[in-house]
């Protein structure tokens, strides 16, 4: 083999941090981080294992971009800047053409979202990817999933289902996916900036990695709420749309996960802010339902109740 | 099954976090941290693979207890007080034996540590543990590998060589172990208040993972210096000396990795202190040798040099 660990690491992924905050970055024991004062610090932690969370022998490099687009959304979610983020990756030799392109796909995002590499473990094993990130709020603006309330107006950014299709697309080829489609699956655009214009303004915020209504029972449930959605407001691709239609799912979309859209509620007497801050933004933001006091999530097609059953990811 | 990812993390490792500074803990997206004002924060991650750092069928409950010990290590070895830490676990299922027995592990020794879990991720997988410390440091103490000296002295704590001698015993049924060695080997006791000590004492410091000479060896590096040691003043337990003796290998323990101990310098008009401290510890340390200009590391036997090849833990 030939590659120590100390050299897999100065070939694929030291570069030097130039950060607010990071007094050290790689290569001793710990990263030192001193936060500026009136900050806090937004932590997130996912894995993503091979055969589960991706398929065996994807792109390299889509994976090395999804891996942490996927971890700057929750920052996303909390309305954080991103800053830091450590990369745990277990492979199971070390393919220098793999870490390659792994390396390059990481480090395209990291740099589009300017987030430093602090730090990380690479050890050898099953392929996978476990990406802690690091950002910062200006003290108590994070957005929570427990600020919705009654009468709050619920949105949901850019276009729902398209991860699913693409999934869908490699599970049985189905025609109706596009090549759009396929990259917000295999490199999504987590929403940091929206999140960050969304401080002081959202009462509640998540990103929908579980699926739509997933991650909006979440938020019903952290803010002890309910909430009405229509399913036509539901912003959808054409492409997802047809399939929809096609295959009689009309469920299809708001079930699916993988999308790293933000779904976010406002006040009513912030809609008016939010629909010029909305219009500011490159692609869609949508208001699909109310908050309740019902404590259930009610929905309806066409103004007529319906019930879906979630497929959401279950992990186990 | 029937344990769903919020399931499992309920029942296993929800526990309110009560901790300075964490104003978050797990729930939502991103935990929050606010660390005090003159404080830096120290951040490592270790990730350990099946088969690979653990045997598989290892009792479930040392391997929590080790897999937040060796990252509690790290945060030692730069002198930073514990606070949080977040788990990403992966399993290849929900054995609820198993994880009752590794989160009693865990949080036995986060609790002796005082360390808050304030996030983490439960993914299915062949079984792996990624877990990110974060400790914090009084601005600018931090204790780094690169402040070694021309002229300053080498200590270690502990004994060195046990875990390396428990691993022997696993793979060939060695009979010179005995049950302390074992215990050091699988639930090893990271030097926390040691390094927190050693702060403004300590020129540079490391924890003892890869084995003492790979270990020392990262420390003249950073420090762009040689050292001196004595192979005879390297602290052993009866039965590793007993085993390099008999096995005819001298250089057996410090070649041996895992053992968790420090490894730091300190400058001669800092020595009579660290005498002083080293007495309070309920653990040995012993200097072992000095830092030269030679830019190598020189080992002597009995005040004869003598070259060890190392054989120190390679990860790929």
């Amino acid at each position: 083999m030939g590659l120590s660990e100390f050299d897999l690491i100065d070939r694929y992924f030291s570069r030097s941090v130039v950060r607010k905050g990071c007094e050290l970055g790689m290569g001793d024991d710990c990263a030192i981080l001193s936060p500026e004062i009136g900050l806090q610090m937004a932590v997130t932690v996912d894995t993503l294992v091979e055969d589960v969370h991706f398929f065996a022998g994807v792109n390299p490099r889509s994976l090395g971009y999804k891996a942490l687009a996927v971890s700057l959304s929750d920052l996303a979610s909390m309305g954080a800047e991103p800053r830091y983020v450590t990369l745990a990756l277990t492979i199971p030799d070390a393919d220098e053409c793999w870490l390659q392109g792994f390396s390059e796909g990481f480090f395209e995002i990291a740099d589009q979202y300017n987030v430093g590499l602090i730090g990380g473990d690479t050890t050898r094993g099953p392929l996978s990817i476990t990406i802690q990130a690091h950002g910062v709020i200006p003290e108590g603006q994070a957005l929570l999933r427990s600020g919705a309330e009654v009468g709050d107006f619920i949105y949901v950014t850019g276009l729902i289902g398209n991860a699913g299709l693409a999934l869908q697309s490699y599970l049985d080829d189905t025609k109706y996916c596009d090549h759009a489609t396929l990259r917000r699956f295999n490199m999504p655009s987590p929403r940091v900036e929206a999140g960050m214009q969304l401080r002081n303004l959202a009462s509640a915020c998540i990103d929908i990695s579980d699926g739509l209504l997933a991650d909006l029972s979440h938020i019903l449930k952290a803010s002890e709420a309910g909430a009405v959605i229509e399913l036509a407001q539901i912003p959808l691709s054409d492409s997802v749309r047809q399939f929809q239609l096609i295959t009689g799912q009309p469920g299809f979309a708001v079930t699916a996960g993988d999308d790293y859209e933000l779904c976010f509620t406002v006040p009513p007497g912030l809609v008016d802010e939010i629909e010029r801050l909305c219009n500011t933004w490159s692609y869609s933001c949508a208001c699909i339902g109310k908050i309740d006091s019902s404590k259930k999530l009610t929905i309806l097609q066409d103004g007529q109740r319906i019930e879906i059953t979630s497929n959401s990811y279950q992990h186990f």
